[in-house]
This record gives structure tokens, C-alpha cells and sequence, in this order.
């Protein structure tokens, strides 16, 4: 060990052919994390406001100080690595099922007792005053959702599933793992279900989870001295992207009650790198989560919840009574998959389209409380039909006078007790599509699972009940998959989606149906545009790294689009210099001796700004060695590298730069740096006018 | 494109800075593939004799011809290569799919026949002819196994999951994927199971549909002409290894009728990469294997299939009454899952032992025809307590005088109608233990899911019923969740265990338990060693790349295990130096023009060898260009650079050679080669044998 080390550092002096390194390293020292490229050029929508983003780093910076760190490290040291691992994913499983748990509870309550009180007032046929409770109660909730957001945190603004998606592709923007997002994705969501929004609150858990995990990593700041010893070993992207991921699964886990579901959420939508390592430990996650949701729904049962929704860890239970399907129910299923892919896709258009359009003129703050007065007025429209004979009241109130669940769970219910009218769930499933539409787009935390399960299980039921004498399959089951459809149409996700919906209905004889179904809609919707997060993290300004290459970029090489000069350094090298460099009058803290987790990675938007440090004329002039803090193996390709397999490098291996050396010999030891600015294609057929992209 | 394209073709020419390329592009041409060192250094056993393995190159190797190739596709090409990629995952599904019908119907018949004369036999009092018929008609068939094994495809030995993995993870044995050894894994199969011996069919299913797919993307070896035009989009590594996946998970879907268990199946324990591509198609596959299943049960349920099992897509009926636990239940999971992890570890340890000693002995002959006797005669020896009396006899012959799938249906049971004596379910568990550990070994196609899930099973009911009185479980219950936690004490996956029991057992309240005794039983056995496939795959001496880098790789740089030098040649070369290079007197008919195709990657074990080849002397005179054929851009390191850092990068980009690069100028322009023979600790440990790997 010993000689093969001193070796390295050996090395690690040579001044000659250190150039690169030292090039490399200056970019990749943490108070150089906001680097002028990317911040002028990536600037990206975040929840409902536009701020810079950064790229995150994936790749093990490989100087001296990490290596003696590393060498240092007590076998205790990987043990309290390996615990804090597991008990990180232990409290980020009760984190999230805990306020899983309380956004239900509270959703249930607050809506429960205003639809209470209405109820009450029309008992007492005193319907206008039950409209103006309602509609009152309403308003409220709205103006409150809407105002945290937009006064709060902007950030916490729609399903924040594209910005986690972003994130775990290495996308870091600055407040959206911060904890005033955590406080109005939980609160924001709340009032905006209970004020009976068309949105659901399955999404907002997925970006919930995730910055749970994310500030259980952080501990706290490193400014306030608030973070705990033991979390500098999380202090990096690395890890920071495994607890996210971990998060956003317990996200999903939590808000449909499917550990499997969630588990396979995070893997098949969110996460852009996986090993099955993570995978154990986001099942690890989930499974801490069921057990806590299972606690405490059982101390519910004894009703000290106040009004708390029924199912149980089954939350919409469909009962399939036959489990062998006829030709034309195979034909209903086919059609579904169709219609469901159709309506799918025009669902994502527009709803991209409606983004786009708030996107201008969301600076502008009555947009927050004009859409909620019109999309709850649209409700209250439906809420008229009371004055109607007994019969078809009911079954228009049962889906819309309801909580989204419930009116779900009626929606899948079997048999003909339950009968709704042909023109109720046309009238329902229009409301809703077009509601779910608008409202998407207002700056509230809003899921869209909920709404494309909403209308989904109403053109589901439609259908069932119009075959009802052709075919075998109850309405219920036809529901199921209808929603299955949609949402295969609209989120293009197979397998997370196919058991999300078996853990949420318990019902395994439908599965082969529902695969079918849902590849069906995929396939459908696929011919038309992508899936909505996909649209969305592009709308949106991510520069989200595919993990194949686009065909073009086999007809560039590297060179081509590789960004520089670059400035580099000589091993050591004058303070001054390194400040001119980093355009700044005042300097960095350089003097000092530094431990690697000083350059730990800051939580997102945090970190040492060059404005907080102080130094003088003479600092200025004294000398800093940039050996220990060099990355001595950067990873390279060379200038006529194809730039396509350069993007699968790049890719693979998660990194923030990849250095671009000469073929030739003879030439500066670089000739620039690869960022993932440089592989979007914006920037590239910026450069290149003439290509096509999709010749 | 075109003016690029031309100055990519004149770089391509300029000699003097070509001879890196050089000397890679021709140790990765085709007629190449057998490069000396891997040849020397890399055997393996695979199924039950050693033989030479390869690497595969997911790389994609960027020459003119290529480039040529990729820009002359028409749009059609492109609609052509979509459809057959559709094509060939639904054929995968159907094959697979039949075949697992097939395999479960000839099982049922043949096992079902040979009990039923027993049985008559029995029932005639005729206790001696009913006891030679049985022995009788299992050595038969376990001869049958056996030959069939040893004789035509020793490579179909064993479940085969280990070399699927091997492959999936790039490495290559040349019979693995041989339709021999497809017929021989089938067929083999059959016999072993009907002859009663502890084996399962479901392991076998796994390379089945692996080979199944491989040959469907193969259609015939280029040598006879009996491949399909079509076909040549997929004559490549990387096309090869997704339908291979896909395969895999048509196996488990098909042996367990569980198609999503079956998608992550190959997600979690056989695929190395992943995408979210792949994860569509193999859903799509084994959607199409459960279609198929479904039709043909409810085809068999009209009773046209003679003795067809019970069961129908759900194999393995439990119903958990009730849905509520209480602490003593917990405790008993808790307990059952430390248990699991402590016999699976145990398990794992004795099979791998076995398998040792056997491979060892292997090649003499009699061992396939000693070992079923007296695996056989220990069945027979339970066999006799068929003279006790008659409630006795009942529940004891209910599990041994029976099929090994039944036989879990009776411990799956709940109730009390069905009660197994605590004395029959010990001696179940120890004899199914051990004969599950010493019949692995043999050189017959085996399955080590039905073993464990039964004595699992058998453990669990033990436990359930003597927890009866104070535990709110179910021995039914009991049973599945002591299959679920030996199951993870063995194989140590967690989510496609936990969908593939959700999926048999259609109890889906059942579900948190499961997570929790997997979860434990994983970690328990984790402390004591690797999960039986790792293991087998480092017993069978396959060059695994694991995801991460060893932790002593940290200490060295590429250029400390690199092998070199390296033959280069000139841009434009004499034959003879080429052939002289090959190390062979007759040459390679380099003359004629080439296409793309001429490179296609040849079916596993084909190819063109260079003995085939005739040249003259004067040819050998003759120079050929080898520009055309040189891949312009492959994938290097600095020989500074980290060899974890090269491991990593190495292992996600898939690739077969690595070029290391001097860093300081003035040097030839190639270090040397890093393939993936020069990763493995024991490479690398015998180079550096100061080296502490577990530091």
C-alpha cells in the first residue's frame, strides 16, 4: 500500500503535464459551482418561477485530499457510514407515511366538515345558504393554497414530480428541496384538495418525499453549524441522489398506499440512474412506510380520527366476480386502451399548452385567484343539480358533492346498486377533463393522478354500462380499466402503474386485462407526442440528459461543440491570478489547511459565496498549491471522439465535466470541457442551423 | 452532412496519428473475437464442463463501414428494425409461454401416470409392485434426465440462471444459448421433475426463454445461409443481450404465471443494464405470456389436457382471513424471517460446497447415474410409511406422494381441514433440505425455487401450527411466509420475490408481512455471505463486472494492470504482417469489398474461424486499407488515471477493451489494452499479492 501511495504523491508534484488537471480542477472546486457558462445560459421554470440551474456531479473528484480523507477512514467509520445509511432510509420511510397520513386526515376533515355543514343547511332546504357556505368554504382554501404557494415558495407549485425527475437526472435547481417548499407542498396541497380543486395530493407526496429525504440528508446548514458529524459523509451528490430517490418512492408508497408501487415509481419514471442496491433500499423505504400507514389506519378504525376515508391498506377495493373473459370483452378492453390513448395524449397537449400560457403571465400575481373562483364556480355549476328529483341528484352528487376519493371508490364499485346515468358520467367525465386541464396550470401543489383516474373511471363506467348487455365485465371493472387507460395515456408508465393500481384495488384476476389496456394506451398516445413529464421537463427548460444519444450527433464529434478556451493554472499558482480568474475583486480563503468535507457539497442553494470572504492586498500576492485539491484522473475523450458516444459517456457516468483532449500531439494539453449545456439541442442545432434533427 | 461527412473520411486518412486506432480496430475485428489472452486466462464451467469464454462489446464500434451503413439507412430500414423489434419480443412471449405450458402439462402427465399406478397398485395391497413400479419409473426417467444431459448439451446442467446472468452481464460461453442445449434444458427438465426428484422447472424456464430468444434474434447461422435479411439489424451484442433479457422474463412470467414478478426478475437478479425502454418491451413480453397462459387454462379447464395440475394463473391460492396483526404475530415474522436468512445462508453455503466437489469429478461419467438412485431411494424411503395408519400415512404421502407444486398447494392451505403432524412436516423440511442441496449438483436441469418455497413452506407451517394458539395467523399464511423468508435467506432479491409470491398467491394483505420477512431474512443471511447466484457465478469462474469498483482498485492506476505491448499496424498493411499478427499460417479472405454486415457479430459459438480461410502466397504480398474498418473514436483513460475510476467506466458503457493513453507526450501514442480479464481480483491480486483486498 504504502510505497504504491507515495508513489501517487509523487506524482501528484510533477509540475509539466499537470496543466489539464489543474484546468479541470479550478472548475470543479465547490466555490466555483455556479460557473458562468451554465448560469447565463440555463435558466429553467421551477414549480411557477423561473430561476438558474445548476448541474449536479456524480463523478468521485479523485485529488490528494479525497484520497488521504478515504485512506484515513476507520473501519467504525464505514460502519457508521453503512448505519446512518439504513436509519436515513428508516425516518425518511416515517417522515413521509406519517405526513402521508396527516395529508389525508386532514383533507378528509377539513372537506368532510364542509361538505357536512352544506349537507346540513340543504336538509334544512336552506339552499342558498349552503351554496354560499360552499362556495365560501371554498374560496377560502383556494385563496390559502394559492398565496402560500405564490407568497412562500413558488417552488411548490404543481406535482413537482418534473423537477424531482430532473433532479435525479442531475439537474439542480436551487430552492426545490428547500424546506419552505416542504411546508407549502404539505399545507398547499391540503386546502388546495379541500377546496375541492379538480387535483390530487398522490403527486405533491412524490416531491414531499423527496425533500424529506433530501433535508434529513443535509441535517441542517453548514453556515449555522446545524448539521450533524456524521452526515459530512452525505454531504455529495452521490448519496444525496440515492436518499431522493428513496423519497420520492416513499412518496408514491404513501399517497396510494403501494410499498411495490412505489418502489417501482421511482425506478421506472423518476430515477435516471439505478442499481439494485438502491433498489433494496427504497423497498427497505416503502415497506418501513406500509407498516407505518397499517398502524395507523388500524388506530383509526377505532375512530378516533375524527371523519377519516374509508379502505383500509386497500384503498379502492374492485371485486371482478368472473375471472374469464368472452371475445367482446376483449374487444371493450381494446377499445378502452384506444379511446384512453387518445384522450391521453390531447390531455398532455393541452395541459402543456395551459402551462405554457400561465408560464407568461405568472409574474402576475391575480392569476392564483382568478383560476380558483372559476374552476370552483364550474363545481358549484355541477352543485346546482340538487334541485333535482331524488334519484338523479343522487348519483351526480355522489361523484361530485364527494371527496375525489370516495367519488373514485364509487366509480369502481360492482354490481347494480350502484347505478349512474349515461348522461351523469358524460357530464362528469367533461367537467372533470377539462377542469383537470385548468387547473393543472394554477400555481397550488396539484397532482395529476387523481383527475386522470377521475376521468378515466368515468368513460370507463360509461362504456361499461353502455356494453353492459354485450359483455361479461362488470361497470366497476370497467372503470378500473378505464382509469388504467388514462393514465397509461397520459403518464406512459407500464409497470409502476399496472401494480400501483393492483395494491390500490387488490384485484389480480384483472391483470392480464390491465396490461393489455395499458399497453394499448401507451402505444396509442405514443404515436401522438410524449408522455407528460417528459413534456413537461422540457417545457419546463430542463436540460434533461436522454440516456441514448440523438441520431445527429453521430454526425458531430466532440470537438465540434466543445466550449473553450479554457482558463488553466500552473500547480502553483498566485492568488491573485486565481481571483482575476473567478472575476471577483475580493478573494477566497485559500490560506487556510483544508479537510475534504470542506468541500462537501453545500445543500441545494446553499454553499460559500465568493462575496462572504475577505482577503488582502498581500494574501493577494502569496501563492496557494493546487496539487492536493486536483482531480489527477478526470475522465477524457479525445477531439474526434463521435459526439454521440461522448453524450453516452457523459451520460452514463452522471458527470458535470468531461475534459476534451488533443489527438494530435503537440497541442495544449486540453482543448475544452463537455458540460450538458453543450449536449442539448438547443445548443448544438444553435450551432449547427443546417442539421435536421430527426433525419 | 455531406461536407462533414467528407472531412471525417479525409481525417480518417491521414496516417501518421492513426496507429492507436490501429491496433484497437484489429483486435476488435470480428475474425478476432478469439483474442489470445482471453483464451488462455478465461474458462469457466458452464452448466456441468468448463470450456472458454468471451467477452461481449456493447461498444459501438464507430468505422467508416458503419457510418456508411447507419447514413445509407432509409427511413424504412429504420420502420423495419421497430417492427421486428415488436415482432421478435411477441414471439419471444408466445414461444416462451408454450413452452412453459408444455413443460407443466407433460409434468402433470407424466408424474400423474406414474402415481396413479402406484396408487392402483396400492390399493390391490400389492405393496412390493406398487414400490418397484414407482422406483422404477423414477430411475427411468432420472437415466433419461441424465444421459440427455451428458451426452448431447452438458451446458443445460443446473438451473442455468448463473450463465444467463454471466450473460446478460457480457460474458459469453460459447454452447450457453445453443438450440441443443434449449432442446436438452426442456426436455430434461421434464423427466427430472416427473422423476421425482427435488428439483423445480421454474429455474430452467429462465434459460429457456433465454435461449428461446437468442435463437429467434439468431434465425440461422450466416454459414448455411438460413438467416433472415431482416434479421441483420440485430446480428449485434447489444441487440442480442435486450432480447435475452426479455427472454428471461418471459421465463419466470411463464414457469410462475406472474408476468410483472417476471419483469423484475430480470430488472433485480438477471439484467446488468437497464432503461426504460427495455422495461417496456420485457412487460410487453410477458403481458403476451400470460395471455397465452390464460387462453390455454381456460382451454384445459374443459379437461382436454388429461391430468392438468390445479390452479389457475394464480398458482398457489391463500386466503388471510383476517387482515389485522397483532404483536405476537410480528414477533413470529420477525422470528421466521431470522430463521430464513439463517438456514438460506446455510443453504447456500452446502449447495456451493456440492457443486465444488461435484465439478471436480465431473467428467467421470458415472456420477449423473449414481446420484438421482440415491436421491430417488431417500424419496422411496419416506415412500414407506405408507403402512402406518391411515391418518398418518395421509398427511406425510399429501406432500412426498405427490408433485412438488401440490405439494406446496397443501401447505399453502389454511384451515383445519388440512393438519400436518409437527413429526411429518420436521421430516419433510430436513429430507427436502438436504436432498434440495445434493441434487442441485447433479448434471440434470434444476430449479432451486420449488425446493426452497417447499421446505420454506414446510418450516413455516412447523412454526405457524405451534404458534396456533398464541398467534392470530393462519398455518396457511405461516407456510407462505416461511417460503417467502427462506426464499430470501437464498436467492436475496426483494421486490420480484415479493411480486412473484403476491402473484401465486393472490393475498395481497399478506404484503407488508412479506416485505418485512424478506427484508429480514436478506439482512440476517447477508452477514454470513452472497446470494447463490453471485456465488455460483464466482464459483463457475465467470469475470463478473460487479456495478461498483473493489475498494483496493482506489490504490492503483490503469497502468499498473495493463497488458501490453500492443501489435499496431500502418493505415495501409501487407497481409502478411496481418496473418503474421494472427499468429497462423493460412490468412483471411480480407480482399473482396466489404459491407457492414460482413462484421455482424455471428450467433454465440459460430463465426467465421480463420482456419476456414485459403490464401496464396502472393496475396500475402498484396496490402489491404484498413481505414474503412477502424473505429475512429473508441472509448480511453489517461494511464494515470484511477482503476476504480476505469472499472467504472469500463462497466457502464459495457465495453470489451479500453484503450490506455500515455498522459505525458513523446510516447507511443498507446499504452495498452484493458479488457475485462484485467478487472478481476484475481488478476489483479496476483499481480499485486501485497494487495489486502478486504482493507
Amino acid at each position: 500500500m504504502e510505497e504504491d501511495h507515495s508513489r501517487r504523491e509523487g506524482n501528484g508534484f510533477e509540475i509539466e503535464d499537470d496543466d489539464k488537471e489543474h484546468s479541470v480542477s479550478m472548475l470543479r472546486e465547490p466555490f466555483l459551482v455556479r460557473n458562468i457558462k451554465n448560469n447565463t445560459s440555463q435558466i429553467a421554470i421551477v414549480g411557477a418561477n423561473t430561476c438558474p440551474i445548476e448541474s449536479l456531479d456524480y463523478e468521485i473528484a479523485d485529488n490528494e485530499l479525497f484520497k488521504q480523507d478515504w485512506r484515513s477512514r476507520k473501519k467504525v467509520e464505514i460502519y457508521q457510514y453503512v448505519v446512518l445509511k439504513w436509519t436515513l432510509a428508516l425516518l425518511i420511510g416515517l417522515g413521509t407515511g406519517l405526513v402521508g397520513f396527516f395529508n389525508n386526515l386532514a383533507v378528509e376533515n377539513i372537506a368532510g366538515f364542509k361538505l357536512l355543514l352544506t349537507n346540513n343547511l340543504m336538509l334544512e332546504n336552506k339552499y342558498y345558504q349552503a351554496f354560499a357556505t360552499y362556495a365560501g368554504c371554498n374560496v377560502v382554501l383556494a385563496i390559502a393554497a394559492a398565496a402560500l404557494c405564490a407568497y412562500v415558495a413558488p417552488a411548490a407549485a404543481g406535482s413537482g414530480i418534473p423537477e424531482v425527475k430532473a433532479y435525479l437526472n442531475g439537474v439542480d435547481a436551487p430552492s426545490i428541496l428547500a424546506p419552505a417548499t416542504l411546508f407549502v407542498k404539505i399545507f398547499g396541497s391540503i386546502f388546495g384538495v379541500a377546496a375541492g380543486f379538480v387535483v390530487g395530493k398522490e403527486g405533491p407526496m412524490v416531491h414531499t418525499g423527496a425533500c424529506i429525504a433530501s433535508l434529513l440528508g443535509q441535517g441542517g446548514s453548514r453556515k449555522d453549524h446545524l448539521t450533524w458529524k456524521w452526515l459530512r459523509y452525505f454531504k455529495n451528490d452521490r448519496d444525496r441522489r440515492d436518499l431522493v430517490t428513496c423519497g420520492s418512492a416513499a412518496g408514491v408508497a404513501a399517497a396510494f398506499r403501494a410499498p411495490v408501487g412505489g418502489v417501482l415509481f421511482a425506478l421506472e419514471e423518476a430515477a435516471s440512474w439505478w442499481r439494485s442496491a438502491l433498489l433494496w433500499r427504497t423497498f427497505f423505504t416503502t415497506a418501513v412506510v406500509a407498516v407505518v400507514l397499517r398502524g395507523l389506519i388500524d388506530f383509526c378504525r377505532s375512530g378516533k380520527c375524527g371523519l377519516f376515508g374509508q379502505g383500509g391498506l386497500i384503498m379502492f377495493g374492485v371485486n371482478s366476480r368472473r375471472a374469464f373473459y368472452s371475445t367482446p370483452d376483449l374487444l371493450a378492453v381494446v377499445f378502452l386502451g384506444v379511446i384512453g390513448g387518445v384522450f391521453g395524449s390531447l390531455y398532455d397537449y393541452c395541459v402543456v399548452k395551459v402551462l405554457r400560457t400561465y408560464s407568461l403571465i405568472n409574474d402576475a400575481f391575480p392569476v392564483p385567484l382568478t383560476w380558483p373562483r372559476n374552476a370552483q364556480l364550474k363545481v358549484a355549476g355541477n352543485f346546482k343539480n340538487f334541485q333535482c328529483p331524488p334519484n338523479h341528484y343522487n348519483d351526480l352528487a355522489s361523484l361530485v358533492f364527494n371527496t375525489n376519493d370516495d367519488a373514485i371508490r364509487n366509480l369502481f364499485t360492482s354490481g347494480i346498486e350502484k347505478e349512474f346515468h349515461l348522461s351523469t358520467l358524460m357530464v362528469f367525465f367533461f367537467a372533470i377533463y377539462c377542469l383537470g386541464i385548468v387547473t393543472y396550470g394554477i400555481p397550488v401543489p396539484s397532482g395529476l393522478f387523481i383527475p386522470v383516474i377521475l376521468a378515466g373511471a368515468s368513460y370507463g363506467r360509461l362504456i361499461g354500462t353502455m356494453l353492459g348487455p354485450l359483455s361479461n365485465l362488470d361497470a366497476g371493472p370497467c372503470a378500473l380499466l378505464g382509469a388504467a387507460s388514462f393514465l397509461g395515456g397520459t403518464m406512459r408508465m407500464t409497470v409502476s402503474l399496472c401494480v400501483i393500481l393492483l395494491e390500490l384495488t387488490n384485484d389480480l384476476l384483472m391483470l392480464p386485462l390491465m396490461m393489455l389496456v395499458l399497453l394499448i394506451s401507451k402505444t396509442v398516445a405514443d404515436c401522438f407526442n410524449k408522455g407528460i413529464y417528459d413534456q413537461m421537463v422540457r417545457m419546463k427548460g430542463f436540460p434533461y440528459m436522454e440516456a441514448h444519444a440523438e441520431p445527429y450527433m453521430r454526425h458531430l464529434v466532440a470537438s465540434d461543440v466543445v466550449s473553450g478556451p479554457l482558463v488553466s493554472f500552473s500547480g502553483i499558482e498566485k492568488v491573485g491570478n486565481l481571483l482575476h480568474a473567478l472575476r471577483v475583486k475580493t478573494g477566497s480563503g485559500i490560506m487556510k489547511s483544508f479537510k475534504a468535507h470542506d468541500f462537501a457539497k453545500a445543500g441545494s442553494g446553499k454553499g460559500v459565496k465568493l462575496e462572504d470572504l475577505e482577503i488582502t492586498e498581500e494574501e493577494m500576492e502569496m501563492y496557494v498549491d493546487l496539487h492536493p485539491i486536483t482531480n489527477t484522473s478526470p475522465y477524457t475523450v479525445v477531439d474526434t471522439m463521435s459526439l454521440a458516444k461522448a453524450a453516452v459517456l457523459f451520460r452514463e457516468l452522471g458527470l458535470r465535466h468531461l475534459c476534451v483532449v488533443p489527438k494530435t500531439p503537440g497541442r495544449p494539453p486540453i482543448v475544452g470541457i463537455l458540460t450538458r449545456h453543450d449536449f442539448t439541442p438547443d445548443h448544438i442545432l444553435g450551432l449547427y442551423p443546417h442539421i435536421k434533427p430527426h433525419k
